[in-house]
C-alpha cells in the first residue's frame, strides 16, 4: 500500500465546513486503499490573529515565545480535522511535533527539520488510521517549540514523505503552478510539471505557492510533489526531476516572479578589503537574513560601493548588525522602491540570449534596472515598483509564458 | 528565596489588557525578591470556544482529540503572558506540560498528575527568569496530551508547589472563599481561613472556586492555598489545616453548597445481590463517573429499587454502561430536577442535632426532601430546584452563615 502524504494548506481549512469537506475528500482517498498522512496548516487566519495579540503587547516579542504562541494554530486545526474524519467513520489520530519528534535546528521561526521519529506515525498507519500532523512546527535540542517560517507546513510534509518513502501532495487555493502569478497577469499558463530548480528559484523569488525548503527536500531525496487545488479534480502541477531537459530547452524560460518584499541598500565608501566584506555578509547571515542580489562598483583611492537586497521584513535588524561596518550616516542609502524581477528556467544553461532578449525589451520600453545577478537558470533584476506591471507583460509576451 | 506558585483563572487573562495587568502584578512581585512559577488558565471563553469549534462536527468527539484541542487555550495565554512580562524588562520562559513532563494518568479529560519533572522549572529560576507553565494539561504515558478537568489549572499550580515545596496562591475573579456563593445569598460572609476537609467537600458539592483534585494534593503534603483577587488587595481566604478545631466547632456549619448539575436515577426491582450492585457501580467508576447520593430501599421478595445521583454531563454515558443490569425501560426512572443542597462543617464532628435542626427547618417550610446522604462533615440533601432559593436564605439564616 503506498504512503501518500498530503498537506492542506490555512485557507483549505478556514472553518468548520472547509474542515468538514477536507475531511471527506481524506476518507475518499483513504478507501480508495491508500495510507494516508495529512499535514494541516492553522486555520484560515489564525496565525495573523495569534501574531497580533502578541503585538498588542509589544512590537518586538521574543521569538522563542512567539514560537510557542504560533504553533498552537496547527495544533487545533490538527485536532479538528481528526475528530471531522472520525465521525465519518475512519479511525484518525492527531500529532504535535513533540509527538512524532519533528527535530529541528536552527533559529525560532525560521527552523530546519534534521530528522522525524516515524515509529508513532508507522504504527498508526499500521493500525489503519489516517494520521494528522501538525505542520509548521518542530522541537530543538532545547526542548523548545520552534517554527519553520511562512508556509513550513509544506516543509513538514514533504520531510515525513522523504522519511516515509511516500509521495507528496501540497493542496492549497491555487489549482497549480502558472508561468507567471495569474492573480499578476491574467494570460499565465498553468504547467503540467516543472524541475525542481526552477521551482526553487522562484519560490525564493515571491512565488508565494511553496515554501522553499520543502522543495530542496523534495530534490534531495527525489520525491516529487504534486501542487493543486484542495478537493478538487483540477490537474495541478508536479514539481520533479524533468527527465528530458532537451524539450524543455526548446523554451528558455519557464516562469516569471516578481516581488515587492525587499529593500535594496548601499554602503558608499567602504574600504576595498574582501575580508571587510565577507565580515558583513557572514554577520547578516548569521542572524538567518537572505542577503541576495549583491554588487560592488570597481574600487576607486581603493574605497568601493556595495549594494544588496534583503526583505523589507529585516531590514531593522540587518542595519543593527551593519552599522559598525561603516561611519556616517551619508554613507548609507536605502532603497524601499525597488521590484525584484525574475525569469527562471532550465533552458537558459543552453540557450544564449536570453539575457540580451530581456535587457532589450527593457530598454526600448524605458524600464531603468538598478541592480542585476544571474545564475544558471535565472535572471534577477531591481526595477521601479511602478515599471513592475508593464514588464511583467512585456516579458511574459515576449517569451511566450 | 521563597517559591511561590501562583495561578491566574481564564477571566484573570481574559484578554490582552489583563494579561497585560497580571504581568505587572507578577513583576512587582518578582521585584519584592520572590521567585515565581505563574500558571495560567486558557484565556476567558478560549476554552468554551474551542469546545463549539469540536460541536460543529460531532456531539461525540473523541476525547484524546479534544484533550489535544483544548490543551491549546493555556499555550496561548502561556506564551502571551511570557511576552508581556518580558516587555516589562523581567526575563520570562513559557513551558507546556511537554516541556516540564508533567506527567499523568487516567481518563482523558479527567487525568490525574503524578509527577512533574522541575529540573528545567529549577534551572529556570535559578537563571533569574518567572516560570509560565500552562495549565490543565499533561502527558500520559502513551505520550498523548491529556486534561485534568475544568478548573484542573488549580491542581497544576498546587502540583508544582508541592514539587518545589514552594506556596501557592490561586487568582480569580472571587475575592475568597464564603459560606455561600455570595451570587446566591447576598449576606453570605466571607473567610478568612478554612480547613482543607471543608473546602474539599465544598468545592466536590458544586461550590465552583477551586478543583477539588488540587485542595487534596494541598492537604496531603501540607501546602496552604491562598485564594483571592488577582491584581487586588482584598485579603482572600486560606485553605489550610486549621489548628484549633476547637474553636471552629464553636461554629458547626462552616459553608452550604448547591448543584444543579446533577440528575438522579432510580432502577426499581432489581436482584437484592450485592455483587450486583457493586457491579453497577464498579462499571459507572471505571469511566470515572461521580455517583453520589446512593441510597437503596429494603427488599420486598428479594427486590430492591436503588437511587443514585450522577453529574448530568456524563447521563448518556452512564445509561449506555448500567442498560444491561436490568430489563425494560420501566424500571428506569430518571428525575432530572434535583437540586443537591449540602452544609459542611468540622463542627458537625462534636455537634449533634444539626442535621435534626436542619430537617426541622424543610419540614415547617414544606421543602421536600428527596434522597439523603451524609459523611463525617456534612450533610447532602437532594431537593427540588424551584425550592432551591428558599432552603438556601433558610438555612444560612438558621445557622448564621
Amino acid at each position: 500500500m503506498a504512503v501518500v502524504v498530503q498537506k492542506y494548506g490555512g485557507s483549505s481549512v478556514g472553518n468548520i465546513e472547509k474542515i468538514k469537506k477536507v475531511a471527506e475528500t481524506v476518507v475518499k482517498r483513504k478507501r480508495a486503499g491508500d495510507d494516508l498522512v495529512i499535514v494541516v496548516s492553522a486555520m484560515g487566519d489564525t496565525t495573523d490573529e495569534l501574531i497580533e495579540m502578541a503585538n498588542q503587547i509589544t512590537d518586538t516579542p521574543d521569538k522563542r515565545e512567539m514560537d510557542a504562541l504560533l504553533s498552537t494554530g496547527e495544533m487545533i486545526s490538527c485536532a479538528l480535522l481528526a475528530i471531522a474524519i472520525q465521525s465519518l467513520g475512519e479511525e484518525a489520530i492527531s500529532y504535535t511535533a513533540y509527538q512524532i519528534g519533528i527535530k529541528t535546528s536552527g533559529q525560532y521561526g525560521k527552523s530546519l527539520i534534521y530528522d522525524i521519529d516515524n515509529k508513532k506515525i508507522k504504527k498508526s498507519l499500521n493500525e489503519g488510521k489516517i494520521v494528522i500532523v501538525a505542520g509548521f512546527q518542530g522541537v530543538n535540542e532545547e526542548g523548545d517549540i520552534t517554527t519553520l517560517g511562512r508556509g513550513g507546513s509544506d516543509t513538514s510534509a514533504v520531510a515525513i514523505a522523504v522519511k516515509l518513502k511516500g509521495s507528496c501532495e501540497i493542496y492549497t487555493d491555487v489549482d497549480g503552478i502558472y508561468s507567471v502569478d495569474p492573480r499578476k497577469y491574467k494570460n499565465a499558463k498553468k504547467l503540467d510539471e516543472i524541475d525542481y530548480e526552477e521551482m526553487l528559484e522562484l519560490s525564493s523569488l515571491g512565488a508565494q505557492v511553496m515554501h522553499s525548503r520543502s522543495i530542496e527536500l523534495g530534490q534531495k531525496y527525489g520525491i516529487p510533489i504534486y501542487v493543486g487545488l484542495s478537493n478538487s479534480d483540477i490537474k495541478g502541477t508536479v514539481i520533479k526531476e524533468v527527465a528530458n531537459k532537451m524539450n524543455m530547452e526548446s523554451k528558455p524560460i519557464t516562469g516569471l516572479a516578481t516581488s515587492d518584499d525587499d529593500v535594496a541598500i548601499t554602503i558608499r565608501d567602504i574600504d576595498n578589503d574582501i575580508n571587510l566584506l565577507s565580515d558583513i555578509f557572514e554577520s547578516v547571515a548569521k542572524k538567518r537574513i537572505n542577503i541576495d542580489m549583491i554588487s560592488q562598483t570597481a574600487p576607486m583611492n581603493n574605497k568601493v560601493n556595495i549594494s544588496f537586497t534583503l526583505p523589507k521584513a529585516d531590514l531593522k535588524e540587518a542595519l543593527d548588525i551593519i552599522e559598525k561596518f561603516y561611519s556616517g550616516k551619508d554613507k548609507l542609502f536605502i532603497d524601499e522602491d525597488i521590484t525584484k524581477f525574475s525569469i527562471v528556467g532550465i533552458g537558459m544553461k543552453t540557450t544564449s540570449g536570453v539575457a540580451a532578449r530581456v535587457f532589450k525589451v527593457f530598454k526600448l520600453n524605458k524600464i531603468e534596472v538598478k541592480m542585476i545577478t544571474t545564475s544558471e537558470i535565472r535572471i534577477t533584476c531591481a526595477i521601479k515598483q511602478e515599471d513592475k506591471q508593464k514588464a511583467i507583460e512585456l516579458i511574459a509576451t515576449e517569451f511566450n509564458l
